[in-house]
C-alpha cells in the first residue's frame, strides 16, 4: 500500500512536529485534537520551525506555504480519519486516555488505516486489543523530528511483520533514521541509554562524588556536547525525570528521585519553569567560560 | 610553589600526550621509561600530534621545535626526577608495578616533588602509603589531552587539601578543564557515566531488543555524535571493556561480559585488531549512508 494521507491525533508539541514534517514530505495531513486552543499553539510551533528551516535554506518560502496548506486541523473525528492511510497518536501519556482514544478510532477509521502510537514510556501491548486491529498496530516513536531525527519502530507480539518495512519506508520519507526495537522495551533504545547515563550522573551527585557543574563539564568536554546530564534533565523537565526515576527499584535511583522531588517541591522544574539545576534563560553551562 | 619542571613516568600513549602538552605549555619535561623502544614510539606519537596541531594552526613549526627541545627522554631515574616539581605517572595499570614505582620514586625524588597518578581504574589510596609522602599524592587523570581535554583531580583521604587548587591551576595551564572528584570513585566522573550507557547498550544487545547498528544509530543521531556505544567500545578495546565489565556483579553486565569474551576469543579486540563489532579501517558507521 502507498501512504498518502496521514492523521495525527493530538496537536501538542510532538504531534505538531510530526504533522509538519509529514506535510513538508508531501503528505496530506489532518490534525485532530479535542481542544481548539491546541491548534493555535500548534500553528505557532509550526511557523517557528518553518522560519528556522527557511533561514537554514532547507525549505523555501513557497515550500512552507504549500506545507501549511496540506495540513487540515479538525475537531471532528470523522473528518480526521477520512481516507487516512496511517494514524500517529501523540495524546496524553495516560493509559486510560490512550485506550479510550484507540477504542474510538478503532471503530470509525477505515479498514485500511495503519495505527501507530508515539508513546514515550508506555508499551503498544497496553492498547493493542483496544484498537480492534492489533495486527495493524505498532509504536512509531519520534524524538523531536527536526534535531533528533530518529524514529523507533516497536511492534508488539501481535503486530503483522509486513508492517515493519512499510513503517521503515514511511520513516525515511519523513527524513528520519528508522531503528527497529525487536521486542517491547520501556524507553525504546535511546531513552534506555539516556536514563542509564543520567542515572549514573545522579548517583555521582547524591553520593557527593562530584558537583553538578563538574559532572556536566566532564560529559560536555569529553563528548564535545553542548550540555551535560543535568542540563539535559533541565531540558527534559525534572517532573518527567522524577516520574521515570521513582519507578526504578534500585537504591541509587530512589536517592536521585528523592533529590529531584526537593527541586520539584521548590517549583524548580527545569528550563520550562525558569529554574532547575541551572537558572534560565541564561544557564551557566552556556557561558563562554564554563569550560575553563 | 610554582611548577616549572614536569616528570612523566611511562612513555606510553597517555604519558607521551601529557608530556607533549606540558612542553607546549612551556614546562621543562623529563620522560622516564624502562624500555628505550618506548621513546621511539613516544616521539612518533608526538610528531603526529604536532603535525596535526600545526595543520590546525594551533602551534607554529617553531613552537613544535621548541616544545620537542623542552622534552628530555631518560632511562635514568635520578635524571628523571632531578628538580622535578611534579610527577605524573602513567605506567602499566597493575597494582604491584605501580606500588613498586612509587616506592622507588618516593625514595629518590626531591622533597618538594608532588606525586600524581594517571591510573584509569585503580585508586590513589592503593599507592599512597608507598610514596612516603601521602599528603603530596593525588590522582591527576587525563583523558586524551588533545581531543578530550578533561583532567580529573581525585584526592585520597590523606591528600593535603591545599594541593587541589594547585593541581587545578596546573590542569588549566595544560589547556585542560579540571574537574574535582571529591572522594575516591572507580571511573572518576566521565568513565562512570560512559560505563553506564555502554552497559545499557550491552543489555539492549544481549536481551535481543535491538541490533548493534540500530543501537549506535540511535545514539549518533540523537546526540549528533560521530560514533555510538559499540563504535566507542571498538575504540576503547574489547579486552579493556571486558576487564571492566566482568568485575560488575549484576546479571546484565555478566551477560555482556560473556558476549565480549566471545569476540576476544575470536581475536576481535576492536579497532586495534582490525575487527570488533565493526571492521576496520572502514567501519560501516563511518559510511555516508549509515544514517539513512
Amino acid at each position: 500500500m502507498e501512504i498518502q494521507k496521514v492523521c495525527i491525533l493530538g496537536a501538542g508539541n510532538l504531534g505538531s512536529r510530526v504533522a509538519l514534517q509529514s506535510a513538508i514530505s508531501g503528505y496530506q495531513v489532518t490534525v485532530y485534537d479535542i481542544d481548539p486552543n491546541a491548534f493555535e499553539n500548534a500553528k505557532k510551533t509550526m511557523s517557528k520551525i518553518l522560519y528556522q528551516l527557511e533561514k537554514e535554506g532547507i525549505v523555501t518560502k513557497e515550500d512552507s506555504t504549500d506545507s501549511m496548506n496540506r495540513i487540515h486541523f479538525t475537531l471532528d473525528v470523522q473528518e480526521a480519519v477520512n481516507e487516512a492511510d496511517i494514524i500517529n497518536e501523540s495524546v496524553l501519556e495516560d493509559v486510560e486516555i490512550k485506550q479510550k482514544v484507540w477504542t474510538q478510532f478503532g471503530e470509525i477509521a477505515p479498514e485500511k488505516t495503519i495505527f501507530t502510537t508515539n508513546t514515550s514510556y508506555l508499551l503498544p501491548s497496553m492498547f493493542a486489543s483496544f484498537t480492534g486491529r492489533p495486527e495493524k498496530f505498532c509504536a512509531l516513536h519520534f524524538h523531536d523530528v527536526f534535531y533528533s531525527r530518529v524514529v523507533d519502530i516497536m511492534p508488539h507480539l501481535g503486530t503483522d511483520p509486513t508492517l515493519i518495512p512499510l513503517l521503515e519506508e514511511f520513516g525515511k520519507s519523513l527524513n528520519q533514521v528508522p531503528v527497529l526495537v525487536k521486542k517491547e522495551n520501556h524507553g525504546y533504545i535511546f531513552n534506555s541509554m539516556l536514563m542509564a547515563f543520567v542515572g549514573a550522573a545522579g548517583k555521582l551527585l547524591t553520593n557527593d562524588v562530584a558537583n553538578i557543574s563538574d559532572i556536566d563539564k566532564s560529559w560536555m568536554v569529553n563528548f564535545h556536547m553542548p550540555m551535560g546530564p543535568f542540563g539535559i534533565l533541565d531540558s527534559v523537565g525534572l517532573d518527567t525525570a522524577w516520574h521515570v526515576t521513582r519507578n526504578m527499584p534500585d537504591k541509587s535511583s530512589q536517592a536521585f528521585a528523592a533529590l529531584l522531588k526537593t527541586y520539584i517541591d521548590a517549583g524548580k522544574l527545569g528550563e520550562k519553569s525558569g529554574e532547575g539545576f541551572y537558572s534560565y534563560p541564561k544557564p551557566s553551562y552556556r557561558d563562554a567560560d564554563f569550560l575553563r
